[in-house]
């Protein structure tokens, strides 16, 4: 056994080839059993495990500066920097974090979750290095579907024309999350399939040097032609043109061509991109076979690969893919926009059942926006499917394209909330604030699963601009489902009980915390008034006035940014009604950034739970002042 | 004189090519003319004088889809969809506006402002078009510039990869507003410059068919050979293998080979870019000579160039500029960041003094966020210099990157607040609420030129994560200045003048607003507080108690969106604090997007008035209710 012996990077050094061979052989079988029982991105990381043996066989880390784009593969490089001990905590609570972590290692030096951020991440890194006479490498690894993302194509753009020495690893695994689209994938997939590139270049290197032979005209142009060809027939054609040198494409797991390619990118005065054909799950035969389904793995049996999870109820995710349907099926100015997310936004069905309406445009949200816009102004009824920490890519297409333009679109925004064990880079909980001060756009939240259905129906029939419903990674309640859908009036709120002195605003998952906590109250004498604020924008003014006049005090609680979200719309709105002797009471997120764990364990961790909210009643009841918002998260 | 008879573009269909000439010359003496007085977008327009009038003459607009990049050369597009007769009221409240516009003509069929949106809108525009089993043309016209921008890359990946049948006409003026970066650029220029392509391409062709005659092993290869470079021996080779057909480069000015191109790309089945080299200027020397200083002109002298402009106090951005090189003299990790906007930024001084630490990334602005980022966690000390408006594209990039880093990244945020002339798609009154709910940034605004060197200096010495100082796009107030640049301590406000009972609270240019409105007041006997909350993130939250103490009502205004900016930030800290009889006011701008005009004008359409903050405070004195605040705007 090597791997017990690697305590940091610089004991691969001492190995040989062969034995770095063997230590990737113990390296994957590592990952394939402790994933088993946490979970985790099990693929993408048995794809990169001689990339990572070679780069830090190669480089020295942290002087060197290893970049991982979107950072979910770096299991093997935490392995190789001295934290092989924690991956029982893999993803949990307090525990490894699943993606990189400054503050986990000195090796880890710049953090993701989002994609297509290492080239810029790069570039700044080269920039500094440069700028303070320094000479270290600096080393971005980014996946063929990250290089879809349109800042990795600026960063590109800017590098290759900066011409800063550095080296990108494009580590084409034919894969991102979903399989990928896009002229790029069938460029890239051009370059790997098709040795012709190669050979034709040397064939047509040989006929080159036989030209003069054949005298007269020809020859006078042949090294004109030749200058031209020798810059055009690489493969990487496209990269050479935006400034690189390309080197590729290996073999991603063969660690003697990996080690040997890094040596003539170092040799390079200028960007590099070397193109590393790996094998998405390789070594484990259910993650090779289904690379796609295994990206995030639930705990499985080794032997079978088998998911260990419990059967529960359906995710939210799945019934908005089912009621697309249902609705599409009626309604042919349907189509479906997902930016590489068909799989997780619940739209295989949908794409199978109407693939001439299902859009996948690969990882490229502003685009993804913008064309929805296009799609609406000519009278289609574009769904753009959207996780709510992916939608912030599009902040700017929402404002400038669809709501200027108050183009019908309508926004399924899922993973809205806390979103676990993906943490701090994929939580849901800026949408509210970063969308409602935008003209034009009308957004809701179910309370359950039989209101988003309603809700697709309402976003459906409103034909006065953009309309949003967002939903949490949540099972759903598991409540009766009407089987007629209706509409539900823009902006109107509902009663779920009626009580005195004290109203409780909520919304989705937040709906069901307060009937809870409620319940608790009525034991106690206490009854709440519990408001389903079903419209995040525009607020139900009505009912605010008439809670207004009834309540004597009241808690907005929201799994959102507690600033510039509903709480505050809801206090702005009583300012402009000058209805100024009405405590109001906010529990929402604080100003922190929530990091990886359950979904319980995060609302805990800033106290959106029933005793919480039912200590918080209690305080109004007696009359104590409030505390703020309890927080046990330190910064 | 043929440009009276043009009343619509089928008016063009009759004309000969000589004719269309001879329009041509008309339109830009109309434009020369008009613009000498009104000011506008000369040079761009002046550039694609021929392009427009080919594509009228060919396409039949509205069922043709023409989609203007940004939108500010659309000038001839809209003199020949009939509005010739109203560019006297170009960029005026009320008037023609000066991009695309949806309300003034069926012809504007999507309108911009920020850059790089057309070839999603074309996109989407085509998807919308077969689904519906249509047939008409969908065609953007997008400048070398904007194709930097990221999402254009993302649009050209899908558009190549569904192989929808659209039009891209690049508009290769070799200029964005600033001279362009990038390697995409310098691509281009290897294009447009060196025939060698074209050359080699008939050269090698001509080889090739003699190589048969050669025999032997040489032959055999021949074959594979000929269609590797059939494919590869296009100047257009890096869009050729994203998909698209490559026709050109053509001379943007000749309607014949325009004409004759756009006819050769109806035959080609699939996305198909037409490369068109045209001169931004053209036919206005001073504006060919310095298209740049040309793009976006004040009134001016047709004779010699000169600008009419009245001389009055220099603008923010070029203090901003300034104090950069104090600043940088003195601190070596001062690096300038600008997404393709050096100019309009106040930084070409400081590039001249500094050309290593001047980074213009091109239109990027997503890529400029993150390299910041990683620039600043390498020890440097980035300022990202950016328009409030095209912050709005790096959104994800400020949570994600700097932000949830805690980056020391300092942004300048300019053209905060109202623009003026650019309208809707310019307006800087997002930023404070879609910055405000990010944990970790400090955001300040300086009431004056003087502040605003401070805030810099502040900005500088700080190093506890990202800051951002934002000002508007006015002239300074004209204030002594300082010699010693001191620190703000954060978030600290100061009062301005002491009064009793009603306090105002503003920042930036509201803060005169508010003293003006003050002195009104007095001369009434009525004493008003004014506070300069300089700090918009975080509170002075000493000072908000003891003015809630000191106070019986209050008024916030500020110049950004109503909700979820400072003055619900204000709300929500008196929520917070359980102090719910203090009456407030807010005074922001209301839940629309405000059009071209003036600055003053648009400021008193929202009522951002002395006027109306006197009257407010009346209301307040009397103890009459409040009445909204007034809007005069329909939408």
């Amino acid at each position: 056994m090597l791997l017990p012996q690697i305590q940091k990077p610089s004991d691969l050094k001492s190995l040989s080839v062969d034995e770095l061979a063997s230590l990737s052989a113990e390296i994957r079988q590592f990952l394939i059993e402790k994933l088993s029982v946490t979970g985790g991105h099990l693929a993408s990381n048995l794809g990169v495990v001689e990339l990572t043996v070679a780069l830090h066989y190669c480089y020295d880390s942290p002087q060197d500066k290893m970049i991982y784009d979107v950072g979910h593969q770096a299991y093997v490089h935490k392995m190789l920097t001295g934290r092989m001990d924690r991956f029982d905590s893999l993803r949990k609570y307090k525990g490894l974090c699943g993606f990189v972590k400054r503050a986990e290692s000195e090796h880890d030096v710049w953090e993701a979750g989002h994609s297509s951020t290492s080239l810029s991440a790069a570039m700044g890194m080269a920039l500094a290095r440069d700028l303070k006479g320094e000479d270290n490498k600096v080393i971005a690894v980014i996946g063929d579907g990250a290089l879809t993302g349109g800042m990795a194509f600026e960063a590109l753009n800017h590098i290759g024309h900066e011409q800063k020495k550095l080296m990108v690893i494009l580590n084409d695994n034919e894969m991102s999350i979903a399989p990928n689209v896009g002229a790029m994938h069938n460029y890239l997939s051009k370059i790997r399939s098709d040795k012709h590139y190669m050979r034709a270049k040397d064939e047509l290197e040989g006929i080159l040097k036989k030209i003069p032979a054949i005298g007269g005209k020809l020859a006078k142009s042949a090294g004109r032609v030749k200058d031209s060809l020798k810059y055009m027939m690489v493969p990487g054609v496209l990269f050479e043109e935006l400034g690189f040198t390309y080197l590729g494409p290996v073999d991603g797991h063969d660690l003697g061509k990996l080690i040997e390619t890094f040596h003539q990118a170092d040799n390079v005065n200028g960007p590099v991109l070397v193109h590393a054909v790996t094998t998405k799950g390789k070594g484990y035969k259910p993650a090779e076979v289904d690379s796609h389904k295994w990206h995030g793995a639930s705990p499985y049996k080794i032997e079978s690969g088998k998911a260990l999870k419990a059967v529960g109820n359906p995710m939210y995710t799945e019934i908005f893919g089912q009621t697309l349907i249902e609705l599409a099926e009626q309604d042919r100015r349907i189509v479906a926009v997902t930016p590489a997310m068909p799989s997780g936004s619940g739209l295989i069905p949908f794409s199978k059942a109407f693939p001439e309406r299902m859009i996948d445009v690969g990882i490229a949200e502003q685009h993804a926006a913008t064309m929805t816009a296009a799609l609406a102004m000519e009278g289609m009824k574009p769904v753009f499917a959207v996780y709510s920490t992916f939608m912030q890519r599009a902040y700017d297409q929402i404002v400038h394209d669809i709501c200027r333009h108050n183009a019908n679109v309508m926004f399924a925004i899922d993973r809205a909330g806390f979103v676990g064990a993906d943490g701090e880079t994929h939580q849901g909980v800026y949408d509210v604030a970063f969308m409602r001060h935008i003209p034009n756009i009308v957004m809701m939240m179910p309370k359950d699963e039989n209101e988003l259905r309603h809700m697709m129906k309402t976003a459906l029939d409103y034909n006065d601009g953009p309309i949003a419903y967002r939903y949490p990674r949540n099972n759903v309640v598991g409540v009766p489902m009407d089987r007629e859908l209706k509409n539900i009036p823009i902006g109107s709120w509902e009663y779920i009980r009626k009580g005195e002195g004290y109203a409780i605003l909520a919304a989705g998952p937040m709906v069901q915390l307060a009937e809870e906590a409620a319940d608790v109250l009525k034991r106690e004498g206490i009854q709440v008034s519990v408001v389903n604020t079903r419209f995040l924008k525009p607020l139900d003014e009505q009912m605010l006035l008439e809670l207004g006049r009834q309540h004597t005090k009241m808690i907005v609680i929201e799994e959102v940014s507690e600033a510039g979200s509903m709480g505050s719309a809801v206090l702005e709105f009583y300012a402009r009604e000058e209805m100024y002797d009405l405590p109001i009471h906010l529990m929402g997120i604080p100003d922190l950034f929530i990091e990886h764990g359950s979904i319980s364990e995060q609302r805990a961790e800033v106290g959106l739970t029933v005793d919480a909210l039912v200590a918080n009643v209690r305080k109004l009841a007696s009359g104590q002042p409030f505390s703020l918002t309890p927080n046990t998260y330190s910064s």
